[in-house]
C-alpha cells in the first residue's frame, strides 16, 4: 500500500518539508490514540491541532490511499503507515553528546523511547561523569570511546548538547565515524559535508514567535 | 520605516508563520554578525542557511523597504528592525516551570539572554529545590509563589518543563495570573483559552525527520 518509491521522486527539500509534516501528524495521532479515539477525518485533525486539512489529504495521498470515505483515517493503521514511511518501524540508535542538564534531559525524554529511538549512551569529556547514569538509566561514556562504539552499536543519529565551542569538533568526529544525521542544540552555525543531514533546534526562535504574538496585542506600539 | 500596522492586517495564522520565519532570519543574521559580516543579499542568506530567497524578500518587503539594491541588507540595521518587529526591543520577562534537567538547561540557555529575554525564575513544587539556583544563577521559587510574583515581575511568557501530568494544572494557573504566551516542552495535548498562544516544542518531530532522511538513503526498504 505504501509507495516507497515516491519517497525518492521529490528533491531533498520537498521531502524534508513533507517529512516534518508527517512527523507532526504522527505526534497528533499518538495523542488521539492515547485518548482512545479510533478514527479521525482530515477536517477534525486539522481543527484540533491547527493544521491544514487539504495539506493533510495531499500529503497522505502522495504515499498511498489511507483514508476511508465517510470515516476518515483509522488512527492505529495510519500511525503504523506513518511510522513505516518515517523509518520508525525499526530501532534507530542515537548517541547524545554532552552530559550537562540538556543532555541528561534529552536522554530521559519519554517521547524518544515511545517512537522507537534507542538512546545508546551519553558521551562527555568530563572524566568525573563517565560511568554514571542519567536518572532514566542512560550511561555516560568517555567521548574518546565513541569511535569504537559507533559501528558496533549501529549509531545513526548524533544529538549535540555540548557548548558551542565544542560543537564543530564533535560534528567532524561523528561524521568521520559514519554518522549521517545530526540534531544540534548548540547555538552557532555548523558545517557538515553533503550527504549528512543537520537539524538545528533553536528554542529562541520559538520564543521570538511568542514575543511577536504578545506585541500584536499591544496597540501602544 | 517599519509599518507596525501591517502586523495587524493578516490573520493570526499568516502572522504566526511570518513571525516564525522572521525569527529564523534574525537567528541567521546574528550568526553572520558574530562572524563580522556587514551586508548580505537575500540570495546569499538563502544559500547559506537553506532558506528561500524570494520568500525572504517578500517577508521583509511586507514590513518596509529594508534592502539596498546592489548591496543587499545591512546586517546590524536589519537585525535591529527585526528585533523591533518581533517585540524584542524591550525586555520580555519569562518564568520557567519545573526545575529538573530540562528546566535548568533552559534557564541557562545563552540564546535567551542574547535576545533580551529575562529569565525571572524557575518554579517548582519540590521544597528541597526552592532557594537554590541554576549554574547560571537563576533562582528556584516555590510554585505557590508564582501568583504574587507574576504581576510584580511582569512575567509575560511561561515555559513548561514539568511532567506531562502536571502541565495542564500549571497552564490553568499561569493563564489565571494573566500570562498570555506559553511554550510547552511537556509531551501531551494542552488546552488554552482563546487569546492565549501555546507553542509546543516536541523534539521527537525533529528526530523523526532525521529518521526519514536516513530511510531515503537505504534502497533496501
Amino acid at each position: 500500500m505504501i509507495n516507497r518509491n515516491k519517497l525518492k521522486t521529490g528533491g531533498d527539500r520537498v521531502s524534508e518539508l513533507t517529512a516534518g509534516r508527517l512527523a507532526v501528524y504522527l505526534r497528533c495521532l499518538n495523542l488521539l490514540d492515547t485518548d482512545g479515539t479510533k478514527t479521525v477525518s482530515s477536517k477534525v485533525l486539522a481543527e484540533q491541532f491547527h493544521l491544514n486539512a487539504a495539506q493533510i489529504r495531499k500529503d497522505l495521498a502522495y504515499f498511498g490511499e489511507f483514508g476511508v470515505r465517510g470515516v476518515g483515517y483509522y488512527i492505529k493503521e495510519l500511525k503504523s503507515h506513518l511510522r513505516q514511511i518515517l523509518g520508525l518501524d525499526r530501532k534507530v540508535h542515537v548517541a547524545i553528546f554532552g552530559a550537562g542538564n540538556l543532555g541528561m534531559a534529552l536522554a530521559d525524554y519519554p517521547g524518544f523511547r515511545q517512537e522507537g529511538f534507542v538512546i545508546v549512551g551519553l558521551f562527555d569529556t568530563a572524566h568525573s561523569k563517565v560511568g554514571h547514569r542519567s536518572r532514566g538509566g542512560v550511561r555516560i561514556f568517555d567521548l574518546a570511546d565513541f569511535r569504537k562504539m559507533a559501528r558496533k552499536e549501529r549509531i545513526s543519529i548524533a544529538v549535540l548538547a555540548v557548548p558551542a565551542a565544542a560543537a564543530q569538533g564533535v560534528v567532524n568526529m561523528v561524521v568521520g565515524c559514519g554518522v549521517r544525521a545530526i540534531m544540534n542544540f548548540s547555538p552557532g552555525s555548523l558545517k557538515v559535508p553533503s550527504g549528512v543531514k543537520l537539524k538545528n533546534v533553536d528554542v529562541t526562535v520559538s520564543m521570538a514567535s511568542l514575543s511577536f504574538f504578545l506585541t500584536q496585542g499591544n496597540t501602544d506600539g
